[in-house]
């Protein structure tokens, strides 16, 4: 079991990673609470949600709630929905929130957190990669129909446990889109830690001990900035290295037709080919491409139009005065971030999708 | 023109009360913006709408949105489609909310603020004595059907800038509700405070010397108090004196029925009563009777039923474990919170009403 401390502006809260976490979860809650709400997905719950459900129950006063599976609960109907559930199991602001699943449940019910009576605690127990990366800095947020995460709130968890257990019923593209954020952290902080990443084969069954390592290194990576710009006045933005682009494909294909790391993927690949034009440097491009491809990321896609793309780009929430900012890297663990006029974008845009097809 | 710095764990923020502000209010923001969403209700859009918007649109790009006046007001529906009119003009994390009117647009615009991508800056214009009062202390919330502001955020405005000319508009019935906590802010804080509170006559038109010098000690009560405790864990709870009875009969009576401050005084009237009778001692029970009814508070309601009355007051957010949390005085200027039992509160509500009526 692996124990990393984040430090916030207002709290401080224990990142646990291992094996067999879930069946023993009571015994890593920060405190006793009078009162628990767990907010589980449907598949998670179906998998792991008795085990969970059991521990806490013979301890503590426990509500579960389910919502379905996918990005599309995060949204207005479900967060009024949970708030009600809330209200109606009685909890008050010495009670918890328990966001069981992916990230999708973090986000949802870690926004729920954050705005029932002003703000009660809650702890991330993610079951993904993916959730186990976003679960620590401390967004929340739910969607709008014009864009992703428009609606949130900056609020740490008490605390994140992450069960690797859980790898083994996680399915290969989500394990893609986990691995996105780790190969993300490996080009903003270092090129060893990048190379190490290329050398992990998706498609045969992790390591749980190379896996775990790496995700330890991916989240420090990601601590050491989140500790120095909680609220993304300035280097928290390098964490969105091809996220500018990625979320424009993810809102304009529509949540669920490609994950949010495969997304993204694309994305740290236009970003790639943008930094070797814009810094007049060499990026391994061929190699994250060669590793994406070997490992079975969708690099060809059904593109939407280019003009719905940077519409989508201009609401990333890093755009200002309708200017899209990217995160390019000046070289690797070098991030920069630019702002691009649409003319440039176009251009550059155009010509990434013609030779990426 | 009258200034107070308040000091949050965040920011801090100047509260501007004085004459003639309106007209001048594009000096009083703290910076410049890129782009400004105003919150307006109708009644005051109606009012100060043209003034306030032609300032301010000389200098900077503004956008104007209106809600119907009145609690109802606070309510999911209105907060979703602030959200989505906020992206419609393009605001970005760089632009500025700004909450103009009575405390219903300053808590749901605020809300608005403090969630719209993850927090952006709003300012608190407000035009009642009330909103002038809850602007400080960075309270922002809806309703939910079950109970009022149990949907929120703590988040500081950038400033609040209150011309007092609007005072001239005033509804009487507003008058008194702003003044109920300006009698707390007496009652918790100084006997020679609450006494000269006593002395106004709020059947006649006010002076205004007098009602800006007493707007300004009660915000100083406040400021000291939310200072130290902004997120309500021990002594911010002091400035919920006679909020928990009055949240209730708000809430049960609906809203619109009784304002804010007219339900807030009938709760200090009951929550002096408790004190004298926990604390065995004598309070101004009668003093601040015949002050309210002399200015025409209305002391003779129709009474919900007793059960629905304590069930609304275990929603408060003080409360734990369903035990009813009161502020009660042990004695005038000396606050303290006290748990009651279902069985202690009936018996005391009851003798209460019987007396009252």
């Amino acid at each position: 079991m692996h124990k990393q401390t984040i430090q916030t502006s207002t709290i401080q809260y224990d990142v646990v990673v291992g094996k067999g976490l879930l069946s023993n979860i009571d015994q890593y809650l920060p405190k006793k609470y009078n009162n628990i709400l767990i907010v589980v997905d449907e598949v998670v719950k179906g998998i792991y949600g008795d085990t969970v459900i059991d521990t806490l129950k013979s301890a503590e006063n426990v509500a579960v709630t389910s919502v379905p599976a996918g990005e599309s609960s995060k949204s207005i109907e479900q967060y009024y929905r949970l708030l009600s559930e809330a209200i109606e199991h009685h909890l008050d602001r010495k009670s918890l929130i328990i966001a069981f699943g992916g990230g999708m449940v973090g986000d949802l019910a870690g926004f729920v957190a954050s705005t029932y009576m002003r703000g009660i605690d809650f702890i991330q127990v993610p079951t993904t990669i993916l959730a186990h990366d976003s679960s620590v800095g401390g967004k929340v947020a739910i969607n709008h129909p014009k864009g992703k995460n428009l609606i949130g709130s900056f609020y740490p968890p008490v605390a994140v446990i992450y069960d690797v257990d859980t790898l083994q019923s996680l399915p290969a593209k989500e394990i893609r889109s986990g691995y996105a954020e780790v190969v993300k952290h490996g080009l903003i902080s270092d090129q060893a830690f990048f190379e190490e990443v290329l050398n992990v084969d998706l498609t045969t069954p992790l390591d749980t001990e190379v896996t775990v390592d790496q995700l330890q290194k991916g989240i420090g990576v990601k601590a050491k900035i989140v500790e120095q710009d909680e609220r993304e006045s300035n280097i928290r933005k390098f964490l969105n290295f091809g996220h500018t682009l990625g979320h424009a494909i993810e809102s304009e294909l529509g949540y669920g037709k490609i994950t949010h790391g495969e997304a993204v993927a694309i994305g740290m690949l236009f970003a790639l080919k943008l930094s070797e034009e814009k810094f007049n440097t060499r990026m391994p491009y061929k190699a994250l491409y060669d590793w994406l491809s070997k490992n079975q990321y969708p690099l060809s896609i059904s593109w939407p139009g280019i003009n719905q793309l940077i519409d989508k780009m201009k609401l990333d929430k890093k755009s200002e005065n309708s200017i899209v900012q990217m995160v390019l890297l000046e070289e690797i663990g070098k991030p920069s971030v630019v702002n691009l006029s649409d003319h440039e974008l176009r251009a550059h845009l155009e010509k990434f999708i013609r030779e990426l097809d």
